[in-house]
C-alpha cells in the first residue's frame, strides 16, 4: 500500500480536525453555547439524517437539490442528512413541544451536511451553532437575536465585526406595490440584491411609476448606515408596509441603543438576500478581515405552521468554521495548552510515579505519563511536542533522598523538588517561585 | 396535515434530545472528557461519512453489514457514514499523525450509526467517547486504560461498577496450542462465549487431548474473580502463549493495585468476546442496575497495519446512551438548573430590564426575558416550567421607588429589591439571606 495516496482518499469537502484544530473548533462552540446559556437558552440534538420528505417540508428547493440522501434498507423510504437545523427544531417545537408554554428559547452546535463546491470556510460537512426563539412575534425578540449575536461575537474573541440589520418588509412594500409581474419583481430582486445600479435604472425607467415609487426604488441600495437611514428610509415611502417594516426596525435599534450595542450595528434596508425564508427583521454578521458572513439569521414567522402549528419566530447561526478563519484572519486563533506536568519514571516499579500522577489529577492538573523506555533527551523532545508545561524526572538516585527532578521541557532548566511536598500540595509545582506557571 | 402523525414520522433508531435529555448527554460527553483530558489525551474529529472501502478497511465484515451506505453524487463511488472511530483514528495515525513523535493519546466524543434492531440503550444513531493510546505495547498503557475506564465511572456519577478485566492470549494459548480444525476451534469459542458448560464438556469429551489440556479447556469459565484468578490459571496451562498472557495480566493487575483501583476490577479469563478484534488485554465496564456493558475496549495490536503503519495500539470507549440509562437505574440522573433569573418587565421603555439583564450576565448568570405581555401568574407559571431560580419583576410604581421586587417562582415569596444594589452587586440577589440560592 502506498501510504501517500492514502490522506487523499478523503471525500472532497469533509475534515480530520487534528487536536489544536479540533480545540479551537471546540472553543468557539463551548463560547457560543455560553452565550447562548446567559441568555436562557437550552440546546436540543436533533437526528443526523431523517426522512427526506419530512425535512424538504421546511426547507427550500435549492437546499434540498444539495441533501444527501439515501434509502433506508428497512422502509425503502428516502433519508436524508440534516443539511440546516432550523426545519428540525421548527417540526419538533411544532410537535413534541407544542403544548409547553411559549416562549421556547431553544439552541444547537452540530454539524450538517450540504452538496456544495467547497471554497474558503464552506466544506461539505460543516458546523453550526445558533438559537431559535419561538413564540414571540415583538420586536424585543428581534433585538435579542442581535444582541446575543454582538455578545457571541466578543466572546469567540472576534474583536473587529459589524451586524447588519435589516427588515425584508421594507423592500416588500415597495416591490409588490407596484403590481408588476412576478418575473419583473424578481428583475428588480436580482438587480438589487447584486446592487447593479445600471440594471436597476434601467428596470425602473421601463416601469410606468410614480417619480416618488422610482426614487424610493433608486433610492433602496442607499439605504444603508447608521440611525440616519430611518429617517432618509422614511422619506422615501408612502405604503403602509413599508411604513410598518420602518417602525419594528426604529424599535429594535432603539432596543439595541439601550443595550448599548448601536456601535455594533449598521442597518441595511436594500439587502434583499433571504427575501424567500425570512418575514421581517433579519441579520447579517461580518468579521473584518473575512469576507463572507460569519453569523446570520432573522424572522421566519411562517415555516411553523408548514409542520400544522403557526408560531412566530426568530434565530439565528453561526458558521463555527468560519468563525475560525475569522480568528485566525484576525490573529487571535491561540495554540491549545498541552498537559501541565509530563511525568518521566526511571524505576522499574512505577508505583510512585502512579501515585504522584493521581495527586496531580485530583487536583485539576492533567498529567501525562512517559510509559516507553527512552533515553531523558527524547523524553524531553516528546514533551516539547505535546506543549507540556513541565517534565517530572523520578528515579531510583533521587528517590533515595525523596527527591524528583522538576525540568521546563523547553528551556532544560531543572531543580530538585521535594517529594513529599508534591503529594501534600500539587499546586506548589506551578508557583512562580518554582519556575514555572499553570498554563 | 393530522399533527398526531408527525412525532412518528422520525425514522426507527433515532432520538430527538430535548433540553433536559441533551443537557445529561452533554454532562456526561463533558465528564469523560475532562477525565481523558486529566491524562493527556487530547480530542479529534473524524468525519461523519467517508468512502466506504476506505471504512470497511478497518472494519469487520460484520460491522460493515451493518453501515448505512450512500452513492456519492460527484464519484459514484460508494459513501458510508462512520460505523466505529477506532478505524478513522488508527487510520490518521497511520497517516497525518505518522512522522510524529509516539506516542498518540487521542480522544473523541461522537455519534455513530448502525443499523440495529432498537433496544435498550442501543439507537442506530448513538454516542461513543472514547480514547485510543497509540505506539505503546507496554502494560503500564493496558493499565493506564483500565484505570481511566475507573476514574470516568467514577466522574460521570455512576458510583457501583466494576470493570471486568481478561486477555485474549490466555484462552488463544489453550485452545490454538490444540492443533484442531478451525470448525472445532470455534465450537469451542462459542460455547466459552455463551458459558455453555454442558456443550464444553461435550466439545472437550471428544477430542483426543491429555487431562491436563481437557482441565486447562472446562476450567476457562471458572477464571473469574478477584487476583485469586492469576494463581489458579497459572496452575491449568502449561503453554507458553498462555502463560506470557498471564504475566502481562499479572502486572497490569499490579499496576492497578499501585493505583489503588483493585477492588474495582474482576479478572476474567474465561471471556471470549472481541476475540477476533482485540489482540491482548480488554475490558468490559459495568454498571450495578444496568444488563449490558457501559464501556468496553482493550489492545488491538494489528489494526493500524492495515492502513500500512504497524503499531501497537490500546483504547476504550463509553457508551454515552447507556451511561445515561445507568445513571437513571441507580437513580443519580439529576435535572439541570434553569436560569439563575426570569425578568418580567412590565414598564414601556425596557430599558432597566435591558441593562439588569447584562449587569446580571456579565456576573456569569443565565437571565431569560420575558417578553410576552400577560398576567403575572402566566409569566410565574412559565418562570416554573423553566425551572428559574428567582423571578424579577420590573414595574413603573416600583421603579419610582428605586425598587424591583423578587420572587421565588415556586413557593411565590417576594421581596422588595434595590435596583441600584442589583445593578451593583448581581451575587447579592442570590445570597442566602436573600431568600435564593444560586443553583
Amino acid at each position: 500500500m502506498d501510504r501517500r495516496s492514502l490522506p487523499s482518499q478523503l471525500p472532497t469537502g469533509v475534515t480530520i480536525y487534528l487536536p489544536d484544530e479540533a480545540a479551537r473548533l471546540r472553543g468557539v462552540q463551548d463560547a457560543l453555547m455560553d452565550v447562548f446559556r446567559l441568555w436562557g437558552f437550552r440546546e436540543v440534538m436533533t437526528p443526523t439524517y431523517e426522512y427526506f420528505d419530512v425535512l424538504a417540508l421546511g426547507t427550500d428547493e435549492a437546499l434540498q437539490e444539495r441533501m444527501f440522501k439515501f434509502v433506508d434498507r428497512e422502509t425503502g423510504r428516502m433519508l436524508a442528512l440534516r443539511a440546516d437545523v432550523t426545519p428540525q427544531i421548527a417540526r419538533l417545537a411544532a410537535t413534541r413541544l407544542r403544548d409547553r408554554p411559549k416562549p421556547y428559547r431553544l439552541a444547537y452546535r452540530t454539524n450538517v451536511f450540504r452538496y456544495e463546491e467547497p471554497r474558503v470556510g464552506r466544506q461539505r460537512e460543516f458546523y453550526q451553532a445558533g438559537v431559535e426563539l419561538i413564540g414571540l412575534d415583538k420586536p424585543e425578540a428581534d433585538a435579542e437575536m442581535i444582541a446575543m449575536a454582538v455578545e457571541s461575537f466578543r466572546r469567540v474573541g472576534l474583536r473587529r465585526f459589524q451586524i447588519e440589520v435589516g427588515q425584508v418588509e421594507f423592500a416588500r412594500g415597495i416591490i409588490e406595490g407596484l403590481g408588476v409581474e412576478r418575473t419583473v419583481a424578481r428583475a428588480l430582486r436580482d438587480a438589487l440584491e447584486r446592487k447593479d445600479a445600471a440594471e436597476l435604472g434601467r428596470l425602473v425607467g421601463e416601469l410606468r411609476v410614480s417619480g416618488a415609487t422610482a426614487d424610493a426604488l433608486l433610492g433602496l441600495p442607499t439605504l444603508y448606515g447608521r440611525a440616519d437611514v430611518l429617517g432618509r428610509a422614511g422619506a422615501l415611502v408612502g405604503n403602509a408596509r413599508s411604513e410598518r417594516a420602518l417602525a419594528s426596525l426604529a424599535e429594535v435599534h432603539r432596543l439595541l441603543a439601550a443595550y448599548g450595542l448601536a456601535d455594533w450595528i449598521m442597518l441595511d434596508l436594500g439587502e434583499v438576500r433571504g427575501f424567500d425564508y425570512y418575514s421581517g427583521i433579519h441579520l447579517e454578521g461580518y468579521a473584518e478581515g473575512f469576507g463572507a458572513e460569519v453569523c446570520s439569521g432573522g424572522r421566519y414567522d411562517h415555516l411553523l405552521e408548514r409542520f400544522g402549528a403557526p408560531e412566530p419566530a426568530t434565530g439565528f447561526a453561526f458558521d463555527t468554521n468560519r468563525v475560525l478563519l475569522a480568528l485566525a484572519a484576525q490573529g487571535v486563533d491561540e495554540v491549545a495548552a498541552g498537559p501541565e506536568l509530563f511525568v518521566i519514571d526511571f524505576t522499574d516499579d512505577k508505583t510512585v510515579a502512579l501515585g504522584l500522577s493521581r495527586r496531580f489529577r485530583d487536583a485539576g492538573y492533567a498529567v501525562c505519563r512517559d510509559i516507553m523506555t527512552r533515553p531523558l533527551a527524547e523524553s524531553l523532545a516528546y514533551a516539547r511536542e505535546i506543549r507540556a508545561a513541565r517534565a517530572l524526572v523520578i528515579d531510583a538516585a533521587g528517590l533515595a533522598r525523596g527527591e524528583v527532578r522538576l525540568l521546563d521541557p523547553v528551556t532544560g532548566h531543572e531543580e530538585a523538588g521535594s517529594l513529599r511536598e508534591l503529594m501534600e500540595s500539587p499546586a506548589r509545582t506551578f508557583q512562580p517561585a518554582g519556575g514555572g506557571a499553570r498554563a
